[in-house]
């Protein structure tokens, strides 16, 4: 290990262990990321693509404490969130795109990255259309409406020879990461078990989340959650899929899933119960295996992950994961490397989130 | 509050809280339970029929603990526990029975409760003898193998005019009963979501749990636990029933059911997802409502229930639930008042327990 003294130094080599890039990189003393270890050289600019509440209020600020990625550009359908965005960000007018004239970004050397982060319904269409204007693209969760869609977004990005990354955020946690490792090394044998849920009351209801043709429904928005918490818990993909879906309120009749539940069985026999919703607040991953357990709650949260295992408490730093991602994201996209999320994990997801909608249609078990 | 100043008192008092009969009835300085308290002025004598692990390791043990129930009888089929027992608690050979010989009891005073401890499938014929012999009866959970089974002991309890109590433990234990009056009372308003999973290891496979013609299965041993914590944290039955079973070893295959997996929904809507088997450990209760959530892991364990709720920690002394439930049941069954979990209680899990089985064995939801 490096022995690093001053105190930003020590918050950088936490992402910098994050990010997998710590030790020899590193040189004591300077003080910024970028200067010290910007293993490609440059920064890389980044087009967010909707300026909806996940690009306001929490990408653009991670966009602040990047040190490889930057806000370098904007695309809106609203014409009136320009100029605030270009003054707040000192955004230039010719980084501005709108829905229509986005392809242009083509041409537009200041644009490396294009993060779509609009309803799930347009993820496909702006994935493929960044892809080919020659863009690397980061793709908000789910990657897209179902399994076809992200298959036909991998081949655009194969295609085009840019990269593509899910924003799942929490493979580039540390907490997060310590239980993947735990399950996936089997540090307490087999993994038996996975309970695992995450749901928020969402009261929202003209929110686009609320409609089925949006791409919206609970199993979609914070689902992939607890079902890439199985996946990552155990390193294995489900063999059979039950799932069950509950309206709870009058006013949701008719809307987008409210509340699902569903079952996955993986090959080694173990049983994941798993549960999401619009419906109430909870998140939690508790995962048994054969001589010991590990757990986090909150498990999905944009801060403050925090777990236990049973030989004790997990003690990592809290990152900013979106921005841990960004700049990981934007270091793989420049060396040509795989993302930590590639395209292919995001339709692995979409793979199971085909075969709930499918049981909850047939009530039958799916098998994959 | 009475002022209680000896340290056995603080006991006593817990316990005496728990039993709903502390307060004006406490005399200090007296220090037995049954010198100072016993409101029906004579203990009360138990048979144990059936001396597997749980009547041997446990609710013997229990009954050097107890103040009003104390061991009075034994009721085996193995010739050779009858001497073990009889040395070990001092139980005179009059006081102990065969199951040939067993409606004979019906004539021995010493005997003023049965507690029937046999194999699920036996509930049913050792509760109607006992009733049928003059006996108040404790059944263990659960009631028997199925509804139907759960109406004829409960018609036969009341024909001969006899209490009937289900070995439930858990209403008996503080932690369990503040959940119980947080739901109910509708504390942190509507109860919205339940997860919950009691489960544990079982490689013991020549055991009759394993025996789907005992009334072996998890859903039966194990499962009636979350079914009870979401019934008691709503204080509702649920109006309707999904559920599914997953075997997870080949050594199990054609065994009753290993790891079981079903969903309730209750009349305001409220989701329970619920888990139980034979394939892992684990032992968690987490309840959201609309303003606030309560938990207690373990929920269903003998002894340190623990629990906290969104305003803090819970913090309740730890009691024998095995003895308070002897106790109390001794003093209602003496009172001819309804014990804390009737049958009636037991009657309505089942209920739910045969919708488990008809869901799993068409694949369909259940309205109950």
């Amino acid at each position: 290990m490096v022995n690093i003294k001053s105190q930003n130094s020590r918050r950088d080599f936490i992402r910098l262990s994050s990010l997998g890039i710590a030790g020899a990189m590193v040189l004591p003393g300077i003080k910024t990321f970028a200067a010290r270890n910007n293993p490609i050289g440059k920064k890389m600019g980044i087009a967010l693509v909707g300026l909806g509440w996940y690009s306001t209020d929490i990408l653009a600020p991670a966009l602040q404490e990047t040190e490889i990625a930057y806000l370098a550009g904007i695309v809106t359908g609203t014409p009136s969130k320009e100029k605030i965005w270009a003054a707040k960000y000192n955004i230039p007018e010719k980084n501005i795109y709108n829905y229509e004239n986005f392809d242009e970004i083509a041409a537009n050397p200041d644009i490396d990255i294009v993060y779509v982060v609009l309803p799930n319904s347009m993820h496909k269409e702006f994935t493929i259309r960044a892809a080919n204007a020659g863009k690397h693209v980061i793709c908000e969760k789910p990657m897209a409406v179902n399994a076809q869609e992200c298959r036909e977004m991998i081949d655009a990005c194969e295609k085009n020879n840019v990269g593509l990354s899910i924003g799942y955020r929490m493979q580039y946690e540390p907490f997060t990461q310590e239980i993947m490792r735990l399950g996936q090394e089997k540090e307490f044998g087999e993994v038996l078990h996975i309970s695992c849920g995450g749901a928020f009351r969402n009261n929202n209801l003209s929110h686009w989340k609320w409609d089925k043709v949006m791409g919206g429904g609970s199993m979609m928005d914070m689902g992939v959650y607890p079902l890439q918490a199985a996946r990552y818990s155990t390193g294995m993909e489900p063999v059979s899929v039950t799932a069950q879906t509950f309206n709870t309120r009058e006013a949701t009749k008719g809307l987008a899933d409210e509340a699902t539940t569903f079952q996955l069985q993986f090959p080694n026999g173990a049983v994941a119960n798993l549960s999401t919703g619009f419906h109430a607040n909870y998140n939690f991953l508790k995962v048994r295996a054969e001589r010991g357990w590990f757990e986090l709650e909150p498990f999905s949260g944009f801060r403050n992950i925090k777990g236990r295992t049973s030989s004790g408490e997990l003690s990592f730093p809290d990152v900013n994961q979106q921005a841990t991602q960004m700049d990981e994201d934007a270091i793989s996209f420049a060396k040509g490397e795989r993302p930590r999320v590639p395209g292919e994990e995001g339709l692995k997801d979409m793979i199971v989130v085909d075969a709930v909608y499918e049981s909850i249609k047939t009530g039958k078990t799916i098998m994959i």
